[in-house]
């Protein structure tokens, strides 16, 4: 049974709350956060304590931390809890700075502990199920690979200031899924960004809509839409093209009611955010990890594959800034090596 | 080039005409209706000549006639046809009265020419998928048959009144399609019926909507269900649960665009009314009509079939006046022998 | 907080404990089982006590049970508990017997207590959706009901010998989906039914595939197709026809994922089975249930419904045997009153 | 009734002389070939006459010419066209040179008769009812277009050598489409283009598989996806996001037929190929031309926009060379301004 510490108190970290105490082979021991409060509540809810994140990281009882605070804390908590012994698994992204995430690998890489970032998509039922009939070359050699996610309604702008841009905090997820699909880091990035759905997000220095071509060494190609409003709901959608078929993994929709009256046949929309579509995504994550952990085994997605994917979006914001294809190799020196 | 005369110039002769004509292996030689005019115009729309029925039931040039006139001349018009040596696509049903209709097969049998009966829907490319796919064991032995056949909205009543009802007006297409898919007659025939639609349908005697139950010697089921109104078009399915799996054959839509907004997800409604739903039946029927006659081989769909489908139509009509299941045996002796 | 007793430690059970501890307005004090083991191993997952139903029952603070134990223990336990004050959830059937079904219901009207019968079906999102469509007059009135409830495989002929039959096992469900969208009760059935699947079945008295028609006094229709064997899965649809359009709840499936290949294009199956399928069902059934204790409001789904449910089943086993419609006042004579 | 002589008798003549045939306002006088065996059978098979192509345009009988030769003689025959005083409806692309469509412009200007540009894909009625919906304001203002277009399978690499390349055989579809979607001309082309179906076309000096973005000066983006192999079928969709939602146009199946087995669920394929998919869209096609030729309105897609839709191919085959984005202006002068 292992022994959690939860570390942030918040709603995404409710989530993995949940997943924690569902799963028969970890227990929710212990829940921090620079918010008192909300860790206590959060503790009581699921029968854990409250504490500091020190006292968390300090208890040898403690196997494992998800962390689940802000991402500017990312780095530092994970070289601390890998310091302190802890197996960890890090919400996404390691951090806005590839600098600052390749020095956390360096020291994660001295503690010896294991990290999995939390890319919780590559467990989404959908898009692991289109792997794996990939890997069962169930449509031949991969060639062509689209992804579109989009998000229902943007954030504030206040929010985007910090963001570290579209890049960097949306379509990150979707750097990381070309990864996780291709099994391959990219050779050349090409973007284009608008700022079509508020200006106010292009006063602000971002873009809320792009388009990221990305080219491998051995030739296949792929696309990545992102938009910060969809109105009709959380549109997360992949498609492959291979030599012999094609595999697209659609969005889950509310329910499956169908209307068809004069006015058309009506069903339902998509699931409407993250938190909707992606719930199991969460508990297949969390299990993933505890496996791992319990067997020894390889992480099932590691800090490299938060560089990784950190690196491209870098790529991208810089394709985006001069109108020309970025080379990887350029952004970061290890990848395609 | 098989030599062709239609009898009937209304707006199912149109589309016949286009069929014959389009046809590589028929012609369009001459066309008859009660109203000259009406002949007239379609002929010289088509490059044929406008005469009487009987100016081309003696014609020996003429090898085939399509017979699209109104339905209490079908029988008498079979029984001319095939005694002036043509053969004859005549569209369903062969009669309103079982006994006329059973008289006609006598007749017929007498003139040794060819009647295939004109049940369209055997030759819509998604029955005729479905069928060909029970036929390759794609789904084990059948067991439970669904058809539902919905058209967008009730005729007046006065068509109603002269129509012989829906079992044998509008259900008789469905009593073929159990029969062409299960290959054998039912055994028994037991059905429901209401007037909920329009109650003026029932004053005048009849259902607009009514559930009919047929059971198989070995053991199947068929259920159909019919109503005089779907405002939303003409909804025409099939769904065959196999002992392997299921087949269905659904609508055709007026096209493939789908809107995603705040309001849902919604598509075209299906395409509204029989001509359009089942305009590539009609070239598929005379297609194998002309294959049929030129090769001598049997028809694809005799006057036998049409009798059994008149046949089961009255049981229905029997059982929903009687609440009681009925015979199909006592209403037709030579079937299920 | 509602305090509760569990009775019975089986697969569907544990469902139930997983429902009672996630919702925020209920725990899980104890659980019984005439397998003390059983028990001991649930309660000890979910931080309860095993104990005797006695005891559960005997305990003033529970507040309420859910019985989830076997069918013939149900309209007992019924009793008893709500003797000892306690409300009641109790999975679906009240009992085989509709006496003892009826007889139960003197019983609790005596006592006073709330008592909901377990069709999780109601609360699946997808048939709530429906009929809340419905309900806000979405296809304007209700014309024509069909039920397609087919499972995967069926169940062992020794369960098949003591299940009461699958009008009162299986069929019972859709008879109270009926009800539920319906409003009314029919006043009549039409049953036919047969042992197609597996001739072992019709050998033990019962029946593995059978429709069923209901009549309406205004003149609505519904329809329900059962089948013991669907091999793709388990396959839960409803369809409405109203004045207005048509609705239609279709099943949930695996994953989103479509192939294309030159085989076709393929997506997942149904959901396999009902803990599969109905599993937010029984999490939004305990939500509703401990919404109406808390607030002392109706129960949602009443002993009433779950009387009404097996007299259909009842009517319809009578009309399978006489070839013959039956009327349900014959049967029940508090019905259509 | 608009005479009409046909120039060309291969594969799509023959689709266009069914058009015009059926057409109620047209009647095809003439057909001519460098074959001249091909035009009299096509000729003979539709009660017309095979002649030259110089007796054709010196008819003065002859009111319109429909070019179906093949694209190397298109710009001169328009020329004469419209020289001899007839209405033109030309098969795209205008020529394989952007300067050759560019000087054919200036006569056709010149000789003032109407010219049609045969981008069949915009009277398909799938994608005039997404672009009507547009122009209704059902999802607002456009923000992100996507055009997925995909062929079967590669044509042989003879062909492609004379071809002028993917981007100008097969993407001026696309590019097509784009523009009449978009209503205006992008500012930026930037291309990724692969030969990864077959390496032979690459040393051939083509790509099979490419990703064009291009942007407009509105900030809008739209995206085209083209791919020489999809083996399950003709893959021919249109997605747009706007402010207010999303629309699609999908592929056109075979037929409606969907199997459940333990398999999973398998639907028909997409329509095979062009002549599949868009045999609707030549129909109305060639209506719309004799609709505006009968009517002297202005043609529904013009010379200019075949001369744009080359502009944007020969801009994407620039970028795919240089790995930068090119100005469209920067190939073209007159679009943009």
């Amino acid at each position: 049974m292992l022994k959690v510490g939860l570390l942030g108190a918040g709603r995404i970290a409710g989530v993995h709350a949940t997943a924690i105490t569902a799963n028969r082979g970890s227990t929710l021991v212990a829940v921090s956060d620079i918010n008192a409060e909300a860790a206590a509540k959060l503790a009581a809810q699921y029968g854990a304590e409250a504490r500091t994140t020190d006292a968390i990281l300090n208890d040898p009882a403690i196997d494992a931390v998800l962390i689940a605070t802000s991402t500017d804390t990312h780095s530092d908590l994970i070289e601390k809890a890998t310091g302190a012994g802890k197996a960890v698994l890090c919400e996404k992204p390691v951090d806005l700075s590839l600098a600052r995430a390749q020095a956390c690998q360096t020291v994660v890489a001295k503690n010896g502990k294991p990290v999995m970032i939390g890319f919780n998509r590559r467990f989404d039922p959908n898009f692991s199920a289109l792997k794996a009939a990939l890997d069962r070359g169930e449509i031949g050699k991969a060639a062509l690979l689209s992804i579109t996610s989009f998000d229902p309604a943007p954030p504030p702008v206040a929010y985007i200031k910090v963001s570290g841009g579209l890049f960097r905090d949306m379509m990150i997820h979707d750097f990381d899924m070309a990864n996780f699909i291709m099994g391959a880091a990219p050779v050349s990035v090409s973007a284009v960004g608008t700022s079509i759905v508020d200006p106010a997000i292009g006063d602000a220095g971002d873009v809320d809509t792009a388009v990221v071509t990305l080219t491998y060494a051995d030739g296949r190609i792929a696309v990545i839409k992102n938009s910060r409003r969809a109105v009709y709901g959380y549109d997360q959608r992949v498609e492959l093209l291979g030599s012999d078929g094609l595999l697209q993994a659609q969005n889950m929709l509310e329910n499956t009611v169908v209307k068809s009256t004069t006015a058309g046949v009506t069903g339902a929309k998509p699931t409407y955010f993250f938190l909707e579509r992606y719930m199991p995504a969460y508990a297949a994550e969390w299990a993933a990890f505890v496996t791992a952990v319990s067997a020894r085994a390889a992480m099932p997605v590691t800090l490299e594959d938060g560089v990784a994917a950190l690196a491209l979006a870098e790529a991208a914001a810089l394709s985006v800034k001069s109108g020309e294809s970025v080379s990887v190799r350029s952004v970061i020196g290890w990848m395609n090596s």
